[in-house]
């Protein structure tokens, strides 16, 4: 008697679970279907990119672009929207920068695309010159030393590893390059340092991107050169010591200017204190337009809203799309949400950022203990039909990692990661790069996710 | 005793199991660095796409892919290069066409960007004028019968559903319109077709594509319209019934000309007379540059036969790349391969076809039974890591059906699938679309799965 009983109860917990699967099945294809037939998230990139273009923090697009993404998210009816003020570093590039190989034994005299590394010091109208010391990594210039180096322009050419399926992980491994190596080259008495491009296209394409001096060693000024002119550069050293290159930028840091992040919400109907967030960055390089880095990003995070309410679907918890201001080149606003997060006890359930492109999606990773990635796991079959097959450990993003300590879940959206580095940085990171159904889809892959996570809990 | 016997021989058996399988991974491994580090695949399309162009059946263009393909492939030093003779149909599109909505109540004359479908008979210099009747699909063609239709201009304009995942499916929901509506609507008296261009993108590109006229029924000349153009005459005939459409097209059938599928072979070191074999279309329309349709297909398979060589892979079975001629307007190449493979009574144990574009690698449609098809599914881990989980039952590929019926399993390539039809059969299907990592991760997973079968056999 007890083993029927028993047996019944086990049929009516199982079809109970099959019914609630069944109905997540039918939500999240009403998700998908919103994004890609009524979906606003390509729109609104358009005029992000095409109105507003670059917007690096401190420029009057970083001003035209907080403005912009308030108005939208009160277009749409959020519950709230309101802005956090953040002091931002105000970097600005300057005129267009020159570069040129002198003295080549081959070419004689050869111009050559460049641009000054985020955050670098100018050169100012005189320019640096100096023989050239082509490096790979920073082991290389320790062995080298000061003997060889004072005085020169350190050339790092260490190029990401076309083998890495991840590209993230390719970018990962050629980085340090970027980020520290004006202040290593610096040590050893460098005046300048060339950097090789960040991408794994062979292309023309000078790729900019922050560059952190250290303190008490000089700033040094520092650029990049694509790849096809790095591979040039490389070759001409091989039988040519006496090379010089010369570069003149006028970049230079100004004093911090007040910004502020963008903030929509939907109310929680439930656990209004509980938050559940998706966020981009909005600021991005000067070059290009910040299509893919990050204004899909953005736009994604606010669809994830709209299809919300598009939907009637009343969400548990609060839920927020968030425009962080600064991730290129500080991370100020990212650290400020945390900061007033805490201030204001609002207890995050998770975090999702989308700052790897508006590609196709292919997954995400998460930055939780085993318990919680086992939870988002048992989600999979849900997102089977839509080609989205990767749950693994990892990082969320930078900026919801200020998060991290508050005990959040921290969520990365991954989509597809092989064409990123084409444009990451770029004057061609522009609108037309980006497809309108990867966009979409990657939208609603992000509303299907935060839909569950709300639904849940964490 | 026998007991322990067991478990020693179960331990042996799952060891040689695991060995068995990291060498797998291993070859696996060593293919993806090939095809990413030293791949061909980008070189060889960006000559066929902007050297050669577009190369419709018969047209001097398809020659020169003929000769350029077996060159390609000789180059490589494959064991067997040679040519298989084909009558292939001959249609030209002659002058461009004129496309003109007229009497519009709106917009008085308006010119419309238009293009002859494939096949299609032409107007001739007097063109075609008429009133629209717009029709989703053929049951309302069919209520409204001759008395609405005789002296007309048909206009189908059902869209692609923009909720399916899989575009191939959109586009197999659609596809009807154009291949068999000039047909159906010249059964009701209609004297033109203007068909809705079979995308989901919104914009201002016809595509073009083949029509297949039915017997008996006049041939009446029929041509695409972009998905803008289609909005717009759809909601310009929504309270404008005296509008007029004209359109003027010079295209003919003119001759069958010879011409050749290209075949390049590896001998088998075992069973020289079984054949694993790959392939795309040479031939593409004439409005672009074949580029995703079906350039990366042919770049591909001859990759997959170079990474063999490059890697000093020793083929069991015979590896063939083969570039099928005439895929586009009448499958010529596709029927002949088979009927010599059936003619030489050579063993063919599974072809694959790469016709879905150079698109980040998503899986495998197989056409096989269940045996063969779970066969292949013990092999996905080995994919994994390469981001490829989709091993489904599905068509294999237009080329490779007519070896059906000699019971060869059928594999269609299948890569991401969300930007395909946004340059499928148009003006823009040209190199630059096409993105050199995708197109090498595509060539490396047909080649991992190529290695496989000729290794174990199917």
């Amino acid at each position: 008697m007890f083993k029927s009983y028993f047996l019944l109860f086990t049929f009516i917990l199982i079809n109970i679970s099959l019914y609630a699967q069944q109905g997540d099945a039918g939500a999240v294809r009403s998700i998908y279907n919103e994004a890609l037939s009524n979906g606003e998230a390509y729109q609104n990139l358009d005029y992000l990119c095409n109105q507003i273009g670059g917007r690096l923090s401190g420029s009057p697009q970083a001003a035209a672009a907080v403005e912009w993404s308030r108005q939208v998210m009160e277009h749409y009816g959020f519950d709230t929207v309101f802005l956090q003020e953040v002091m931002v570093p105000h970097w600005v590039r300057g005129k267009k920068e020159i570069g040129r190989i002198v003295n080549s034994k081959k070419l004689g005299t050869y111009e050559v695309n460049v641009c000054a590394l985020g955050n670098s010091v100018g050169t100012g109208p005189s320019g640096v010159v100096g023989k050239v010391v082509e490096v790979q990594n920073f082991e290389e210039l320790e062995k080298l030393g000061r003997s060889n180096i004072q005085g020169k322009i350190v050339f790092f050419n260490r190029p990401m590893d076309p083998n890495m399926i991840k590209t993230f992980r390719a970018y990962g491994g050629a980085g340090n390059q970027r980020g520290a190596g004006p202040s290593q080259a610096a040590k050893y008495g460098a005046v300048g340092v060339i950097v090789r491009s960040l991408t794994l296209a062979q292309d023309d394409h000078p790729h900019t991107g922050s560059t952190v001096y250290a303190l008490n060693v000089p700033k040094i000024p520092a650029v990049a050169i694509s790849t096809i002119d790095a591979n040039r550069l490389s070759d001409l050293l091989k039988d040519d010591r006496e090379l010089e290159f010369y570069f003149e930028t006028h970049s230079r840091m100004l004093e911090d200017k007040i910004s502020y992040n963008v903030v929509g919400e939907l109310k929680g109907t439930e656990f209004p204190n509980e938050y559940v967030v998706v966020g981009g960055h909005l600021d991005s390089w000067d070059l290009g337009d910040g299509a893919h880095d990050d204004g899909t990003g953005c736009v994604q995070s606010i669809e994830v809203l709209r299809i919300f309410k598009s939907l009637r679907i009343k969400p548990k918890r609060t839920i927020r799309a968030i425009m962080f201001m600064n991730e290129e080149n500080g991370l100020r606003g990212g650290i400020k949400y945390a900061e007033l997060a805490l201030k204001n006890k609002e207890k995050h359930i998770a975090a999702l950022e989308s700052d790897s492109g508006g590609f196709t999606p292919r997954g995400f990773s998460i930055d939780a203990g085993k318990e919680v990635i086992d939870q988002i796991k048992k989600w999979k079959d849900l997102f089977k039909p839509y080609g989205i097959y990767e749950f693994e450990l990892g990082g969320g993003g930078a900026d919801i990692s200020p998060l991290k300590n508050q005990g959040v879940t921290l969520i990365g959206f991954r989509p597809d990661s092989q064409r990123y580095f084409d444009y990451h940085h770029t004057a061609i990171d522009t609108f037309d790069k980006v497809n309108k159904r990867e966009l979409e889809m990657g939208a609603a892959t992000m509303t299907a996710l935060i839909y569950l996570i709300d639904k849940y809990g964490l």
